[in-house]
């Protein structure tokens, strides 16, 4: 580690400086052409999506130093900047390499296009791979997006709990958290649940968080505007393409905000962070497009150029059922609408994203605010072309007495949500807020399929590797 | 919401501009004080640590609805922005009062000292108060100034998984993860344990992850420079002041760099917080300083004009064992440093924090460096006056067999462990990483002596509320 080296991005930023300078570089080598005078290499460190080429001659390379360098080694090198011949990007003539850590040639990254599966049972390579370079850099950029936007406007952050015992209780497709023997191999038949739990380290059932709005709303109750960004858990037993058993999610709470704020919000926030991702990665969108065959910045521009349009549930569902179009599920008031419900409101119909607003309460969470119609409450889904859902909100039921009859109705405890409900006892206010899945974004923004590719090591049913 | 209201926040930095003007301001009444022809309120909104001060005059509030306002209430103020007649601060002479959410007289904040058990059993109210105003503030900042100090060195944010397989061995003091029965309540005895957690959710036992180092070094193989900042548990069934069963930690991790460019990270990234910290809560620390009768500024201050002191682990033991002081804990060669040793070295001794480095191999993790002499490896420990341990980090071992040998040596399973043993096949090169809790962080910050409050609802054993 003696010399002093510079990152690929830093050389590219600063390539007219640069230009004739002696440097080192460190990284990977990606690929290795040899001809039979000279050998290139690509180089990346990770520090950019674009490699830099290393030049050497065959003359230079005395003893097949060079030469003998292998696919996916870490190496320094030093050499001169100049300009590229092929492109218009600079690359560095090398004067001498030192081999940091050899990679044999078995190595499972080849300089070729491998299946999205093989890359996926070797995620602890892939990460190396230009698709997953891509991904990934773009995941932790909209991080970055969605911290910044929250930062920027006075936000608190608050981190929610992930262990809960809101959830324990016949909510059923949550994971125990548990230091107790699991899978009833030592019976203690002689002792109840109850008796049990009080044996677990929290001396209760808990189980892992599906959710951190409630405690938000704690915040948005003293801090004003607030919002989380976590893991969240769901034990669902689904193996479809859009189900993870451990996601992030982000929560933003605030109070002082009814129903049509919290879509301005939602609208400015989707196209601030869409601009955000565009603005910063330019290279990975471009490689991403190229695998995935969309257009990827021309449909995140067209969401950032439109005026998200706002229309109420059973304005939609007459839409659907007008439309003429031949649904494998016929669309009816007072129930959910489908995925290709979704796409044909914001690809055939209205040609932009969609606000869906006002819900039937009996499909909607028993914390929404009751509307006066008595049949609706106060909850919006934006609907995104090529996206479908992307963020589901609401205004809250402030009413003390709506909340707990509907608590009732549901079957909720009002017991162990009693500081819930005192939220409204004590200086209560409207407020809203929504929950956006960072993946559900992640598989737009990047064009990715499935929900596997778009997280570092994925937990899904019968899957905990690494 | 009719009205277009101002945040408190924005009126005290815009008060040159505002002076004079008719505003509308909502929050939540702190205290209501009366005298005979005047009312004062004082308002905070959460948008920043100062309240605004409303005052009214009796004979405007002809119906009493003013004089009728409760502490804890949040309203709608309007009236215009005037000079304070106390104090250089500006204050609001009320027109209006809207009571948008009334709060009884027995709330439970009263405008008086509470102790901080009862704010804590009240973790649903308490971040009204100003002192967790203050603390969680102060940890939304934060964590604001970790994600920039790496994003703006271009490191990437990696989201490590929180459940894994990975430790779910014999490590003892890890949560269980499981959708399986617990506690042995159904028995089912023909069952072995192998054949029980087939039927678990991920097909095998799981557990919630107590580091996601392992992964972060997956990706500093790949982007060189990564980071994580995530929930991390804990099952250790100790009631302490610093042990929680969740809390926050910040994972960096590096490619091409050794124990020597680590401290020079670790130095430059925590005197980087404490300054981003102290820039933008200055109110809120100066609260704190009278709370807990702590100089918090001054001592944030002194570690930012230090130059970080490094000793090697045997030196510090050295001197330990020379200076004559009445230890409860004899400092040994070999052995672990004490809090009173700590506490010896960074506030005696070197009045200055500390780098402890290369400590006995024994008494530390098996990823690490082993150094030449046999007997250390390449960690190191930042202790810090009034903070004890705040990081811990160290160079890894990369030479294959020795990393291997290691793990056998502690009984470690190199067979769950074949990729991160692989790591140090393809394309290794030295990379280092530390570690640093979240909460012990602001423990120093805040002057708060309980991990428990500064963290929103903490999870310790036998305590899971809210």
């Amino acid at each position: 580690m003696s010399k002093t080296s510079i990152k690929i991005k830093t050389l590219f930023a600063e390539q007219a400086t640069q230009m004739g300078q002696e440097v080192t570089v460190r990284g990977w080598i990606r690929n290795h052409r040899k001809q039979k005078n000279m050998g290139f290499i690509e180089l990346y460190d990770g520090s950019c999506f674009k490699s830099l080429q290393l030049v050497y001659t065959t003359e230079k390379d005395v003893d097949g130093t060079l030469k003998s360098l292998h696919n996916g080694s870490c190496i320094e090198a030093t050499g001169t900047v100049r300009q590229g011949f092929q492109n218009e990007l600079i690359e560095l003539n090398v004067a001498e390499v030192t081999l940091l850590g050899d990679c044999p040639e078995d190595y499972p990254m080849q300089p070729k296009r491998h299946s999205i599966e093989f890359l996926r049972e070797n995620a602890y390579l892939r990460p190396r791979t230009r698709l997953f370079q891509a991904v990934f850099r773009i995941r932790s950029v909209a991080a970055q997006a969605i911290h910044s936007y929250f930062t920027d406007r006075g936000f608190l952050y608050v981190h929610t709990p992930l262990i809960t015992a809101n959830d324990a209780e016949g909510a059923g497709n949550t994971f125990t958290v548990t230091t107790l023997d699991v899978g009833g191999t030592k019976s203690n038949t002689e002792m109840s649940v109850e008796e049990a739990f009080k044996e677990d380290f929290f001396g209760m059932p808990t189980s892992l968080a599906v959710t951190g709005q409630l405690e938000a709303e704690v915040f948005a109750m003293a801090f004003g505007e607030v919002y989380t960004f976590g893991p969240t858990f769901r034990a669902e037993n689904s193996n479809t393409k859009t189900h993870a058993a451990e996601f992030w999610m982000i929560e933003p709470e605030m109070a002082f905000c009814d129903l049509d704020r919290l879509m301005d919000v939602e609208e400015d926030f989707l196209k601030s962070i869409l601009g955000y991702i565009m603005e910063r990665c330019d290279d990975e969108l471009v490689f991403l497009e190229g695998f995935s065959k969309l257009s990827l910045r021309e449909r995140m521009q067209a969401v950032i150029d439109s005026k998200i349009i706002r229309v109420r549930h059973e304005e939609a569902i007459r839409i659907l059922r007008e439309s003429g179009e031949d649904f494998e599920f016929e669309p009816k008031y007072g129930e959910d609408i489908a995925k290709e419900h979704e796409k044909y409101l914001t690809e055939k119909h209205f040609k932009a994203p969609v606000f869906v607003y006002d819900w039937p309460k009996d499909i909607k969470a028993f914390y929404m605010y009751q509307n006066e119609d008595g049949k609706t409450v106060a909850a919006v889904d934006l609907l995104v072309p090529g996206a479908g859902e992307l963020m589901g909100g609401s205004q809250r039921e402030v009413r003390y007495e709506r909340l707990k009859a509907r608590m009732n109705e549901l079957g909720i405890s009002a017991d162990s949500m009693w500081w819930y409900l005192n939220l409204r006892k004590y200086g209560s206010c409207d407020h809203a807020g929504f929950g956006m899945g960072f993946e559900r974004l992640l598989i737009y923004v990047t064009g990715m399929e499935n929900i596997r590719d778009v997280i570092p090591f994925h937990r899904t049913p019968g899957s905990c590797d690494y």
